[in-house]
Parts: structure tokens; sequence; C-alpha cells
């Protein structure tokens, strides 16, 4: 399912292809986020525009709203939010310890209280498979705990344990799922088997945890690698800890990952986050930060951060960044932009998350040229320092 | 300016063609409005797809924010906005008497505090002239009073005698600022004059007021054609007043206005207001409502208005409206745009605004279309009927 088709000569950055069963994915890459089943403020048409080959959607929130009775109804969530390409599905781990209440972990799952109604839910390895199944996701996560930083070891080791069950648990029930679709299908379709067992299988990816511990990490990697899955994701990044944890913990993990699957990090991150985890050898990346903070009127560019709202902005007729093709700077000023921010209009959110979101794309395919082309680590040095010219021209 | 194309057979139809400085424009017309300079979460982009030929701005809030001395600096209101195609703009009399406080009407000019952060502004003929000066309006609006429904006689009366005062004000000082950006632009080009006196000059429009008393409104366009404008507006329709009583007074108000001259009916309406006003002979509208009530999930079709929050539409995989064209009804089910904005989602109010001035242009292409084939009559007459059929069936 993972092709690694290059290896950057002096880094461990690599380039690939992730075949699923809407299409094939090059990596590295970046998923915009679509929580609800929307990448918040952005049409379809604008992702393609962007050159977006997948994106993300998250378990939890979905099967609380609209629910799976609806998204089997019409026919699963890629019809439902009418994308047509590749989708990864979050388990729904994150949320469920992040927004909502009355929770209790117990052996078999999770019981919390929905972060919309109150209303009570019981989550299980398997349920959580049968939610992404429902979904018709390309990509599904194993339930997790993602633990938060910092943490106290025995809690970490402990809360590692239990992943690691319920990982076992998902991959064994996500096989089971896969063998009674086959052999409902083989009923009316004799070349069903080899196909649902092919290319059109929705990929299980399991979730590393073991929070700065490097030796939980690696048992985490042994226990997950054992059981087989089809990519890996390191969870537990950017939970707050300090940046070079972030990247020590990023590159350890990734150096003890089979070379021949995906590696995944999950909500990373800021540009230079996914630049110098590249060179540890990722993969995918996700992250809500080039729509959220679009919205609170922060653009990214090759220079560096810009905030809109600043009075700086007042009378520049400068797009947000001379150097981009995206439909906000071929057609509007960071004047207007800042107009638009001032005065509360929507239209202001839109354009620089689209800016956001294409700045993000472009990036993350200078960055395969480069690795293509052997030249990576200057690619990400050259990155860096220009990135943070603004910053350091306002010291 | 304005050049009369056809008459329909069987009513006061009309077609015709207005040219201004940024382009010609069809009409009868409807003009999404972006009051404050964006057509509230749409994109240029999407106008154009939309066919829209002209927007409305409004100068009350552009003048509070950003203010002139930003527009004068960026090159225009076209500029700051990046849109090409033509522009009207309101004088801002309209928000001066319904969203500021403190307002003191004077002889000179009106008085008042800002809505936004109450700062003291006062506004005569001559300055909204001015402003719509620097914002490069294609079409100016006069300073008048829009007087609400009910409104006792003497009170109209006396608030009829000041717009006429203002409006012939504002005539004058259009022709002077004309004939001193041709004195200026003479020194440096001598074919300045000729130019600035055509084609290339703003239109000025005059507003005729009146409430609903006829005799009142006969006045208004007998002193406002006796001053001479480029068109003549109708304002004070729909400001509380039952329907019956809009249409009998744009009726009466359109058949004293001179035939050679274009009529705006300021801000109707919903579809039947505006097809039964094309009726009476109006070539121009503007109106919230389809980007308004498209926020609130209220999308107008051909066979009336949907609220596509109802739980009725929770599985229904239609679009908006099966004879529909827009990008929203291509892409997206009724399910969906329920589902976002069940989950306060941007994109859904995106999604249905867009729709619906797809559907308010789309409605008026027909409509000129009717008129040149001499079967307006016909084409009111099905489209009321159709557009009240679920209505029906509801009752």
């Amino acid at each position: 399912m993972f092709q690694l088709i290059h290896k950057d000569k002096f880094s461990k950055a690599r380039l690939g292809r992730l075949k699923t069963a809407h299409g094939e994915v090059k990596t590295p890459v970046f998923m915009p986020v679509g929580t609800q089943g929307s990448v918040k403020a952005i049409a379809n048409k604008e992702l393609l525009d962007c050159n977006v080959e997948i994106i993300l959607a998250n378990a939890y929130h979905l099967y609380l709203r609209p629910g799976l009775e609806v998204i089997r109804q019409v026919g699963g969530l890629h019809k439902f939010m009418g994308w047509a390409g590749p989708m990864l599905t979050d388990s729904g781990g994150y949320q469920v310890f992040s927004l909502a209440s009355l929770r209790k972990v117990r052996e078999d799952g999770v019981e919390f209280s929905s972060h919309i109604d109150g209303s009570k839910h019981f989550l299980t390895p398997e349920k959580v498979i049968e939610i992404q199944n429902e979904l018709g996701s390309d990509i599904m996560m194993t339930l997790d705990e993602c633990v938060h930083y910092p943490a106290a070891r025995d809690y970490v080791e402990q809360s590692l344990e239990l992943t690691t069950k319920w990982a076992r648990r998902s991959k064994k029930y996500f096989n089971e799922s896969r063998l009674s679709a086959v052999a409902n299908r083989a009923q009316i379709d004799s070349t069903a088997k080899a196909e649902i067992m092919s290319d059109e299988r929705p990929l299980l990816f399991g979730i590393v945890q073991g929070s700065t511990y490097l030796d939980l990490r690696k048992r985490a990697v042994e226990d997950l690698v054992s059981i087989g899955f089809d990519g890996y994701a390191i969870g537990g990044l950017s939970v707050g800890e300090p940046q070079n944890l972030i990247f020590e913990v990023a590159d350890y993990t990734a150096s003890l990952l089979p070379e021949e699957k995906a590696r995944y990090a999950m909500g990373l991150g800021t540009p230079p986050d996914m630049i110098e985890t590249i060179a540890c050898g990722i993969d995918m990346f996700d992250c809500v930060v080039p729509t959220r903070n679009g919205r609170n009127g922060q653009a990214f560019t090759w220079l560096g951060e810009l905030q809109l709202r600043n009075a700086d902005y007042k009378i520049d007729t400068r797009p947000i960044d001379e150097a981009c093709g995206c439909y906000t700077c071929r057609t509007h000023t960071r004047a207007y932009i800042r107009h638009l921010f001032n005065t509360e209009e929507l239209l202001g959110l839109r354009l620089v998350s689209l800016h956001n979101i294409h700045f993000y794309v472009k990036l993350i395919e200078l960055a395969r040229k480069a690795i293509l082309e052997d030249r990576f680590m200057k690619f990400k040095e050259e990155f860096i320092k220009n990135y943070n010219k603004w910053k350091e021209l306002k010291k």
C-alpha cells in the first residue's frame, strides 16, 4: 500500500506513494482537517485548486453529529461531503480525552458524555473500527489514549499498556470485519474477495504513544509492529512539550519504525515543525493551524507569519505573500484583508484560511522536489532561515 | 447612459442597458449588496461565476471603516475590493437614519454618532457626493431621508422638502466636482473634458421619497425630474408597509418617471417582490435577503423557500434545487448543508448565500428573456404559482 520511492542522500527524508481506495497520495503530504466533515470555511473545489490530495475527518465528531444512521443512509462520508479523494479518519481517541466530560476509562473501552448535549456514550476499539467502516474511511486509526505533557512515567506506562491492548483488538476486529465484508460480497460477486483484500480495502494505522519516555516509545513501536499495521502514527506530539522534545521523540520513534510503512505525525504542526520532522523521516501530517490561525487573521508565508489585523497593513497594497499564486494573493491586498477582519466580514477568514492551506501544500510539494533532488537539507536550512526573517527584523 | 431596448407588449416591464464607467449592465438587474466592501461570505470570482454584473457598496459604512484616507491611498474602492465591474454606492442616508444614534437633522445636513464607536460625524449632501467621488463609485446616490412606515403626512411632507433641497444641492455639487475634475485633468490631457463628460463619468441618481402618500410621491418625482438625474430610485419601499402598498407605490411612482431613465427600487426584495415590480417598469434591485437569509439557512428555489435547518432534510440527498446549476447544487446535498448549519460550520452559510445569489441573478435573467419575447406576464404568473407551491402543500 505504501511504496518508498526515494530516500534523500543527506537526511532521513523520504519520498513515497500511498495507495488508498480513493486514489494515490504522494508523500510527504499535508492533510487539511475537516473535523466535522468540512475543512472550516473552505469549499472542496478550493481544496482541489490548492492540490490537496487527502483530507482528514474526525470519527468522534461525526459519530455524534450527524450520527452513523445519517451517514449510512446517504451512502458514506465521501458522498455526504462530496469529496471523491482519499480520506483519513481520526479514531476519536484524542477528542474523547480532550473534549468529552465524565470520562471513565475501562479495560474494554471508554465511557464519556458528549461535549455537545451531555448524552452518554461508550466507545470500544471495535466500535471505533465499526464507525470508521460506516464512514467509509480510506485510512482508519485505532482507538488510543493520547497522553498530554507532562505525564508521570507510571501513568504513561499504564496508559500505553491499554493502548497496545486496544490496538491488538482493533487489528483483530478490522480483519474480521474485512473477512465478513468479503463473505457478504462473495455471494454476489466471485471476484470480491481479491478486491477487498487488496487495493480497495481501507488501511489501518496503529498509533505509537509513550509520551517523552523514549524507552516506552520503543516498547510501543515493537508491540505495534508485532501486531502489524498498514502504517504507523506517532501520537502524543505537540501536546505541551518544548519544541526540542517534539523533534527528539519524532526522530527517535521514526528511526524505529519499519521503512516500508508510512509514518504519520499526528497534529503536527507549524511549517517549521513539518520541515524539521520530514528530515526525521515523517511522511504524513495533519494540523488545524492553517485554518484555525487563518480564522484569526494569521497568514503563513515564506518569510514567516503575518498578523493581518495589525495596523501596519492599513494601506499595504501588496498581497499577503508576493511569491504566492493562490486565489487570495492573486486577487486581494493586505489592506483589504485587514479591513475584512476589522469589520468582521466572513470573507476575511475564508481568504486567509485558503491562503494558508495553499501555502502548506506548496511547502510540502517543494519539500518533495528537494528530496527527489537530494537537496532536502539545503532546502530545510534555507526555508528555516527565511521563515524567521520577519521575526529577526522585529527584534 | 440608459438605453431602453424593448418594452414588453402586455405589461410595463422593460429591457434596457445601463452604461457605466466600469462597463455595461443589462436591466432589469439584481445587485448583490456588499455593505462594507464585501458581499457577505462570497468571493468576487463566485459573483462572476453567478453572472453578477454590478454590486452595491455602502458609503456610510465605508466612510466609517476603513475611512476615506485608506480608500484614497489604495486607489479607490474598485481596487480596494478587487472588483473591476460596475458598482453602485448607496449614499448612507438610509444608514444614518436606521443605524446611527444621537441623530440631529439640520437644514444643511445630518449630525450623528457612529454606530461603531460613537464618534461624531456631520454629513451634508455635498460631503456625501465627495465620499462617493473618493470611493470611485459608478452610480452615486444623493443624500435623502428614508421615512419608515407608518409616518404622519406632516412629517413626510416636511422630510420630503428637505430631501428635495438636498437633491438639488447634490446635483449642483456633482456638476461642480465634475467640472473641477475636468479642469484638473485638462492641464495634462486635452481630450479629458470630453471623456469625463461622457462615458467615463459616474452617474448620479435621485431618490423619490414620499412614503405611501401618492400625491407626495408625485410631487417628489416632479421636483427631482426638474433638477434632472441620470436615473431615479424609489426609496422608502419595504420599510414596514403591507405588501400591496409596496406594489401600489412602486407602480404609481414608476408610471410618473421619465421612460428614458433607469428606475431603481431600493432595498427590494423577495423574488416575488422583484417580479411584481418589474411588471411596474422597475429596472434595478438590491437586497440583503439572499445573503442574510442564506446565512440563516434559508434557500430560495423555483418552488419557494427552504429552511435547511429543518429535520425534514436530515437524509435528503437531493440538491437544494434540482433545477439549479450553481456550485452548491452541483456539489452538495440538503442533508450535508443541514449538517453544516447544525454544527455551525461556516461552509454552510457560504453555500446557501452562493445558491441564493445565483438564484436571484438567474431569475432576473429569465425575466429579461421573457420581456424580450413579450411573454413577461405569463412568466410572472407561472413563477408566482410555482413559488407558492411548497407553501400551499404545507397548508
